[in-house]
């Protein structure tokens, strides 16, 4: 069986052929500005580059032109459209309909549309998606799998706010938690790495990519994660702020005038690691600033970032009355030995004592702890288009 | 010597005269409803109460008719104005520019001005009150004491906000923390009891009353609290949401179409407890409705209380790498056994052990741990006077 997995960005989609007999890549690709001019998409296939430049005035031609290089002759992977078996779409915001994935239906996406109020920059991309998949392959069932869902476990006390509790109820207003694929995926595997039933262990997984969110996953369950009612939440990362005091936000838009809109930006697209440093929102540029160039601001950056995860770690802890593993995955969880090193640092006292010559890797699934730590410490890749065509697998079986 | 003790609220002010030879308390007195109809002055002395009902324009009115009642041949405990030896002025903000008490000069008069643009609701009254003090006893020695100052040993990876860096060093907005001297109160009063030298211990402290805060003293330094920019960050309080997503207000400005000034409005005062429960902001009537009326949102809104004050615990272990006491005080912390049962339950393994039986005290300073608990665990009544009065004492000898 071949599942194809589709992620659309607002401008962008990535996607996955994957064959799930032996769960083989066997061509993988990004579509990049999308309706905007000088459109372009890269597919990777058999250790071969396939590159279209092409006007994209939509998502339909986006995917058309997708389709088009799975089956192209000379680079495409497969011979004709009715070799996918299935459609598995990555959905940000599920709300509270959805704790697992689901086949698509007229139901699904009349929810998927009252969603996207929670989320207005993702949803919507996330629907045209779906639509214009179903425009050009009418027959092949679609599953739609969640960033949400994973965290739909989690108890009252975790999700609702302490804001009047109508904006919860007439609202929706509570955290959701995002990155649910991802946390599932590294958790589980992290429980088959130990050889022990997930269901006996308390894990805490740390997604540190440009975006970042941290969950404390108990007995295979999340029951508390980093990012909220958005993914603004949280520990600060590549441009975004966070969690600050929500008082600065009246602050700044009374003394500096700003308006409502004006902040959201800062918030999401000038802060984080990029607020603080100056420098870039890529940790390798940051690294490098502080590194090599002594900047200040920069090496303040990457302390800060290693101290709210620390934080967290030490707050899911906790949650979950300790801990039995430490998981480290995405861009910067998985490709920084200094990150980790920094975040561990001082987390002994929960048991957890990072091994430093283990810990120099890069993308691999290891075990970074010493022989007699009781808390383990793993590095995982996270692989989100794996779940998501497992799902896909698994619900049109 | 005898010291005032004057903290200035908006349309209120609370007192104490203490005479410093035994650290007793002579009087105490709250003036309400300054500038508004209704204004009443409550005196405690000698175990007896004395009330002034009077009209008073301002807080120059009001510290006129304290002064007055301290004097008073029935009701007062002094004989005349000057056996007041100087005055200690609780004061909110400090800036960066108060790490310590200090003598008011006009130097000390210019910075607090410049510091109520970060505290527009309490430093005003708070220099009102000093230059009515002033207006009336021109030669008495004044003292501030500020709430910021303890916490001005944060590192700068606890107090810089992942926000572009120009907004601290523009506009000042970073983490100051407040109730500082019922922390340092606290922490100092844990370490006497352990019978400890307070720079080889880690400490945290649960401040928790209708404000409420949590900090991580290391050493005998302050080095992260819950609070932030202002007091509406952190844990959930009596009306202040504390730390929520901050895309939050946004959404409700957005959806809702309020201005910035209601949700100021709605997170300070709306909120909390209050919010979540729908029925007080006191824990009082929160928990007679949760266990006499079985009130589920009463019961989740103590819940959530207990659980945010516990992530903070967990994740102040993280910072400071273990904790070997925690120390409960103020309204809810010296008088809520269950609230502190609620915390300490699942903390075994930091260490921490509470005796149920130790905990069943109200209003004292204990050791509530078992014998065997690595982590001792106190409860420890807050004075925040005392402290003022001692800070007004060293600083005019």
């Amino acid at each position: 069986m071949k599942i194809l997995v589709i992620n659309c960005g607002s401008s962008s989609l990535k996607y996955q052929l994957i064959n799930m007999e032996n769960e083989e890549c066997l061509a993988l690709g990004l579509v990049e500005r999308i309706g905007i001019e000088g459109s372009i998409l890269t597919q990777k296939a058999s250790g071969e580059k396939y590159i279209i430049e092409e006007s994209m005035k939509d998502h339909t031609d986006a995917i058309r032109l997708v389709l088009g290089a799975l089956v192209d002759p000379k680079h495409g992977v497969i011979k004709e459209l009715s070799e996918i078996d299935a459609v598995g779409h990555r959905i940000v915001h599920g709300g509270e309909k959805y704790a697992s994935s689901v086949v698509v239906n007229d139901e699904v996406m009349k929810n998927l549309k009252e969603c996207s109020k929670l989320a207005p920059l993702h949803n919507p991309a996330n629907i045209i998606g779906i639509n214009a998949c179903k425009a050009l392959m009418p027959n092949t069932p679609m599953v739609t799998v969640f960033d949400t869902a994973f965290h739909q476990t989690m108890p009252e006390v975790a999700y609702v706010y302490p804001l009047p509790y109508e904006l919860y109820t007439n609202n929706g207003v509570r955290k959701y938690g995002f990155h649910g694929t991802s946390h599932k995926f590294v958790s589980e595997k992290a429980a088959e790495m130990m050889g022990k039933d997930i269901k006996d262990l308390k894990l805490i997984t740390c997604h540190l990519g440009n975006g970042a969110s941290i969950s404390a996953i108990k007995n295979g369950k999340s029951i508390e994660t980093s990012m909220g009612f958005t993914p603004l939440e949280g520990i600060a990362m590549g441009t975004r702020c966070g969690s600050i005091d929500p008082a600065i936000i009246v602050y700044i838009m009374q003394e500096l005038n700003l308006t409502i809109d004006e902040v959201n930006d800062l918030m999401n697209k000038k802060s984080g690691v990029l607020g603080i440093s100056g420098v870039s929102s890529d940790f390798r540029d940051i690294e490098k600033a502080a590194w090599e160039d002594g900047n200040h601001r920069a090496q303040l950056a990457l302390d800060i970032f290693s101290y709210k995860v620390k934080k967290f770690i030490g707050s899911y802890a906790a949650v979950m009355g300790g801990v039995d593993a430490i998981i480290f995955t995405a861009g910067l969880g998985e490709n920084s030995p200094e990150t980790r090193e920094d975040v561990c640092n001082g987390l002994e006292f929960l048991g957890a004592v990072l091994d430093k010559s283990k810990n120099k890797v890069r993308g691999k699934a290891v075990e970074l702890n010493t022989v007699d730590s009781k808390t383990k410490i793993f590095v995982i890749p996270t692989n989100e288009e794996l779940v998501i065509a497992r799902d896909t697998q698994a619900l049109i079986k």
